[in-house]
């Protein structure tokens, strides 16, 4: 225990030096760096689909499931992929230093709040290794030091891109703990890093309900969670039927396992007996268990009854709950009940819909006339992600270069004095 | 126990209740409290100061000292000032429904980020009742609700402006919980009342060390923390030599009380002989102790010698440290080993320190050639503040209206779907 707690506390210590060197280094500097990265990643994708390897047999070994597997593996072409998306973080404007306002007050001083980095960054992750590329780049583009905490699972392909991440640090000569992996699978450490509020800035969690839970109970410094996304779609009235149903579809069925799926649609009584037999067919043809409603179950065939638990729950299936309802305000009503306030759509050809929406309910993401799965940074514009936070405070939804920074203001004068 | 515990529910419940409804109130609305707020200020003075004279007569009796008193103390001129900060804040633009970005992506979507309130705040303040109205005033402008929490010193006086502040927003038809005082001074209650986690969105506690570190360790929602102003003077070689006087004199002297008041000056070996006898002369004119390394203590008379220990105090007197540095290089170096990151100031006429001290002082607010005290919202043109944040997460320097709230995404389509 002694040596996991100095072991989590040189791993911070470094992370905080680098991130003070770190954070005036120039977008060239790092964009050469991230370059770097994507050309070494393609070099060495033979040792490092190797290093895969020995994470998947033990995988099997130990009877992860098939899409889990699916998850842990890379390829040559996945690390291809994995080399573009940072080459695309290149693209993306260096947060850092950008004056974000500034004025001249009445006395003359120039006054303007300047972003700056975080500073040091506790990310924790599961299964998939590509994270750690994605993470890595992120965190050094938006100047800040991490320590990085993959999934037991992983810990070998983990090895493998950290040995890349090491190696094109020195080349470019930025810091080279500017990036560290956690390289025990040690639990305690996990928790002895989130006892270094001191020392760390931020603490990112991605997985599970229950690492996240236990990160935010033990956590020392701010957390940026990420909950449930039980997101709903609502049909309005004057909702024209086929992009209600092609929202429906994709909002469900497009990735169902992920936090911007659909889990509930909700119908508004005066579109349901036209509307919700065909959308049900459409649902069903694609695999969809739909929970439902006593008045929505009546119109169709082969629906189950719905339970307020079902309202509750995030599926990441193909699973639909279904209500319908007598009005908006019991839809935005029912989202405010049961919804996680990550992502919720209405489906609406009336503009006093669309606006009543719009203002009352408060989620992450608010969408009009499209589907719940844009709920992305990429799909919002704002590049690559580290994760999509359900928090209202700092950061809120797809938290990219941006929402790794905080600010400073800066005050130019001439000699002014207060009186 | 159980009765406080349900009593502090109770409030977190209606605040959220009040928050909601508070959420989509306009501008013009929020206004029309503030300016009646501010009238039945003046109309209720009377009543006012007769609370605030059972809280003077109480203080006296349990040996407040005459500043504790001074800052409790109500007058009608007080009360009249109170009101006129209140009018000011009408003044301010409503940070809630501001489009912070937007844009059109590619496939047509119009993604914007809107500002919405954080929810519901619980303040934690000490004694100065007109606190209490400042605090409301900025919450229901910026779209929260807010749970006060007074000193017991000052209860009389607070209950008598929540009266105020009661009867106003009933009379305007704002939700009567949107601000609540809390009625009992029971110190469990505080405690209650972080535990709401789930309630409560943010805990903004303003007062001595040892409340905040309390309220930091207890709370299971984000606190936005108030710490030291170790705040420091560098007077770079090239300096004015008028200019750096001034800017000492008033960055220590103005109001030492406060936390953007300087604790430290440090100055580069080259300006030091010329300048800081004469500058030490300034500062003891006006009855200031100098507590100062060998080589400064050895250039003026009635000197002390500094400890590292006063180095790292944050004196809140009329006390400075002061230490002679080699180059801004060690001055940095000082403030980063010893500084709070609040507020630090150069005084310099070379272009390339002033870079350097921008860059590399990682501050709530670096200043140049201008004196600390200027870290303040008003002053800063954000208008009123609710505290000045020592945190980097979500906010940093002066929380004003803006600082209380956060954003959504709101995405609006023509029947988009994601492929």
């Amino acid at each position: 225990m002694t040596n996991s707690l100095s072991y989590s506390t040189q791993l911070a210590q470094q992370a905080r030096v680098a991130a003070t060197a770190l954070a005036n280094v120039t977008a060239g500097r790092k964009n050469a760096w991230l370059r770097r990265v994507a050309d070494t990643l393609r070099d060495d994708a033979t040792a490092i689909v190797a290093a895969n390897a020995i994470d998947l047999d033990a995988g099997a070994d130990s009877g992860l499931s098939p899409a889990m597997l699916d998850r842990l593996k890379l390829t040559p072409d996945s690390i291809d992929s994995l080399a573009s998306a940072v080459g695309q973080i290149i693209a993306l404007p260096d947060p850092v230093g950008e004056v974000i306002e500034g004025q001249r007050r009445p006395n003359g001083l120039y006054v303007s709040r300047v972003r700056v980095p975080l500073g040091v960054v506790f990310f924790i992750y599961e299964s998939r290794p590509n994270v750690t590329i994605d993470a890595a780049a992120l965190c050094v583009k938006s100047g800040n030091a991490v320590i990085l905490r993959g999934g037991k699972e992983a810990i070998h392909s983990n090895r493998a891109l950290q040995a890349v991440i090491e190696k094109t640090l020195v080349a470019e000569q930025l810091p080279q703990h500017a990036v560290q992996l956690v390289e025990s699978t040690d639990r305690e450490i996990v928790g002895h890093l989130l006892s270094l509020g001191n020392l760390i800035d931020v603490t990112i969690p991605r997985g599970g309900k229950s690492l996240i839970e236990r990160v935010a109970r033990e956590a020392t410094m701010p957390v940026i969670k990420h909950f449930d996304g039980i997101c709903h779609v609502f049909v309005d009235a004057s909702a024209d039927e086929k992009m209600a149903v092609e929202i429906t579809v994709n909002s469900k069925c497009q990735r169902p396992g992920v936090c911007n799926a659909a889990e509930t649609l909700l119908i508004h009584q005066a579109a349901a007996p036209k509307l919700w037999p065909q959308l049900a067919k459409e649902l069903q043809s694609r695999g969809v268990e739909l929970r439902c409603c006593p008045v929505s179950l009546a119109m169709i065939s082969n629906g189950k009854p719905a339970t307020d638990e079902d309202y509750a729950t995030e599926y990441l299936d193909l699973i639909l709950s279904v209500r319908i309802v007598e009005s908006i305000d019991q839809a935005i009503e029912h989202i405010r009940r049961f919804g996680s306030a990550h992502t919720d759509a209405i489906v609406t050809n009336s503009v006093e819909s669309a606006m009543k929406f719009e203002a009352e309910v408060d989620s992450a993401a608010v969408v009009i006339n499209a589907s719940t799965r844009f709920n992305d940074g990429g799909e919002l514009g704002m590049g690559a992600e580290i994760g999509i936070s359900t928090d209202r405070f700092h950061a809120r939804g797809p938290c990219g270069l941006r929402e790794l920074t905080s600010y400073k203001f800066v005050v130019r004068g001439e000699g002014q004095i207060r009186s």
